[in-house]
């Protein structure tokens, strides 16, 4: 994990930038200025865009504190957008519905040490779900939502991420779809997860589609959110391989084992920093 | 390979029909009369359609002509759709325009006894993979498509299906629309292979579009072609991980390698009979 | 999921025989005769040893007692290794000890209905994981394990198997080596996981050696238990890619995933009676 | 594919040293100076050994003269252990015994464009694969070897490798061991493939005893040839799913696919200079 190679010390850059001459010169010039030990780094020129992205990992002996304003003044002349993060556990709202894989997977691992998320808050707009967070001890919110009280519910659910100071929502299977301000005001720190398949199906009852199409693989795929339901930068995808042989409830099934290990993935790389946004595309250094 | 398995008595049955008690028992019945040893057999019940699927692969001493007239009968009774095949290559004709991926790796193939084919011709509408045929031994003819010449160049596609008593067609990455005439002549023994992507792209350049949207997977689908464009039976599909720093054309080097290999498990797989129909789907037995 | 395929009247038979004509038109035959309708069914011939194999599920309108008796006479006529099951879940007994991911993988896919599993008990050598069997209402049975109560330690297992009618015992990362008497009595009702690469490690600190090594892919088997240790009966086995830049505990964590995954196949696929022996390897209806 | 990146002053610099503060900056300070922009980017840092591995991509404008004195009293500074290359296709003679697939792969591909390599000569010990390289007009030498003449044999070997300049020995199922003391010769750029197995196999016939065994995964690696058999650095490694109802020759035609596209990808990224050395690991900047 993670976990092993980050200590008190490490701070985690994320940079993109135009592309020139001198910005990786000028980074490690000042980490080097200040003491710092680089433990990891990884970079990528989009040559598109002339774009330039890295993500560095360094032990900065005084901390956060002794980088940060000498760091502001190089990431203006080069005018990077840019993050300093520490290594403490990000803090996360997941929201469900009815369905628990997506749920118990990330809270299970949480405890297990194996993503670094701090579960604040599960809300749901149903009380199926609350028995798995009281095992996992985290406070389970219950945000009904119909269609005159969606206004409210949605800002009851901005106002938890602010009294909790999350970072992060994961939407695990949450089976509503949030208006386009609260896809706004979250931009950049919410993921979704959904199935995905070849072709693709638009409409209801995708699995049904999917039998009936006869493919013979199904997916899933773990996506920034934005107001374009669906279609927001994708983080991770992955597969799994079916036959004729498997009904309707089948595909669901291994469905969810689909989902479940591409959302898990998309968290963890995402609340590591690994992450970073290039337009309509992500940049993942795994 | 199947080749292993199979010899001059070796007989494979394909039968679909409606699911009803006693479909086996009269099967295993009629060949156990004639002697035979069944060494393979693979079903599949669809219950949807309450529809009955069985791929048979036996050694009857007599050969084919001491069992298709009782067969005839049985399969009237049982209102079978039913093929008797033997052991021999299908005789196939490959259609190709200038990527040679797809038409290489099935004659090497084919040479290294790889798949049960027997390559009759080698169809372009371009002289750029003449000289692939050449080197495999297989007549390479060219036939120019205009708009003006179209239809002329599908009956001379036609005609030489007939003069080859050709058994498949396959179109490795052939980039023309053949017209719904030809689609239904060659109905269920014409293969395509396609891109696949997580979303779907339409239009031109889809590599660039896929590019652009920041997929982590592409991939690739086999499928039987009808007069509904990329919309026939799937027989395969595969994925190839991808991420951001694969620019196009890696991204275009990493499909062709999906392509083969789908294309190639799907002409094997045809050319074995081990793929029935089920109205859109297929029933693979691998 | 299979249950949506099965009801009170399924039964799932799995039979092996030395190969002969006339197998299944004897068994379609007695089935036809007690007014049976086959849902299901697969078969294997295994030409090296002149060995059959076949699962089929058909409903049988008066249940298990209507075919018994009859089944048992025709077992004998072709020497049959058989065994007749019906829908309900298997009862398990899982065995750990401090690593949680495979334990809460299956207990929360028992709940979620994706594994026909009913996990009587979990037992451990040491008390780690006991609230998550609490979580999920299943018995948690400490036995701890030194030199000296080994014996009594095993003759407590086993007792428990009895009082529990245990038809299956998982061991999910169980960190003891079970004697040669226990894997005998037990034996083709206990499953392992353990940790594959290529090429293999032996000795301590696998994932230390694995690393050191440079391996791309660390991968996951699951097996029957015999008293030759990790090497029984193979049920499934799948890999995970990595690379240079992922430190022991990231393959650790890598590793789990596989194992949960792999260890879940191979425990809901012989609850589901699809695995069949063959010596050793296993014939696995999927 | 790679080459759409790089042009005539583009220059590929691989570096590994001990670890130290400034490494980067010194490098990318030096390439300032000289006006180069830098195009692509990997970096790795091995805890373990406190070493700094780089991989640099850049268009300098002068070309390598322009760059390399300066570079080397860098290197000097920094214990570095270091190559520049160019774009061009790196020689290769590629080494065969009677099975096609791997090199018809590999010629096949460089001919569509998809792999740096400019094949040089193909060396056998038998004749069998004369036509294949005849096709693709790459000289033939046939040199056999017996027990008597395999020092003559790999005295003709060496004196090939250097009479072409030869840069790449690719052993694409060479059926001979060669020496430890070829294989020192050509430390560190001859590549060979073999199959893997979950477990692992030793002696003969390795795919009878998979088979006999009941491996559900078949695989291939693809490493650097050391005087220690089979265990030398590992470049890539893949698998492809397999059931109890393939024979050997199935498993065997499955096996020939990964091997194909295990050392495909092994020998590309070998050839764009993407694979340093890390002990007995490598580092892939994939």
């Amino acid at each position: 994990m993670e976990k092993s190679v980050l200590n008190a010390h490490s701070l985690i850059f994320t940079i993109s930038c135009p592309d020139q001459s001198g910005i990786v010169y000028a980074v490690t010039g000042l980490l080097t200025q200040v003491g710092a030990n680089i433990t990891q780094s990884q970079e990528y020129r989009d040559p598109r865009q002339n774009r330039f992205y890295i993500r560095l990992q360094a032990d900065v002996p005084g901390g956060r504190l002794t980088i940060e304003a000498a760091f502001a003044a190089l990431a203006a002349r080069f005018e990077m957008d840019y993050t300093i993060s520490d290594a403490s556990p990000m803090r996360t709202i997941i929201m469900c519905s009815k369905d628990p894989h997506c749920l118990t997977d990330l809270l299970a691992k949480q405890r297990e040490g194996r993503v670094p998320i701090d579960v604040v808050a599960v809300v749901s707009n149903h009380e199926t779900l609350c028995p798995h967070a009281d095992f996992y001890g985290v406070p389970f919110i219950h945000i009904p939502v119909t269609k005159d009280t969606k206004a409210d519910a949605e800002a009851q659910l901005l106002k938890l991420v602010d009294d909790c100071d999350a970072e992060l929502v994961v939407l695990a299977r949450y089976m509503q779809i949030l208006s386009d301000d609260v896809c706004q005001a979250l931009a950049g720190r919410i993921i979704n997860i959904h199935h995905s398949f070849l072709p693709s199906f638009k409409g209801a009852r995708p699995y049904a589609q999917a039998h009936a199409r006869g493919v013979k693989l199904i997916g899933a795929t773990a996506h920034y959110v934005t107001a374009d339901l669906d279609e927001g930068p994708i983080i991770e995808q992955d597969v799994a391989r079916v036959s004729h042989a498997q009904d309707v409830p089948e595909l669901q099934a291994m469905g969810a084992e689909v989902e479940r290990q591409v959302l898990y993935r998309a968290v963890r790389w995402h609340a590591e920093h690994r992450v970073l946004h290039d337009g309509l595309r992500t940049v993942v250094f795994e």
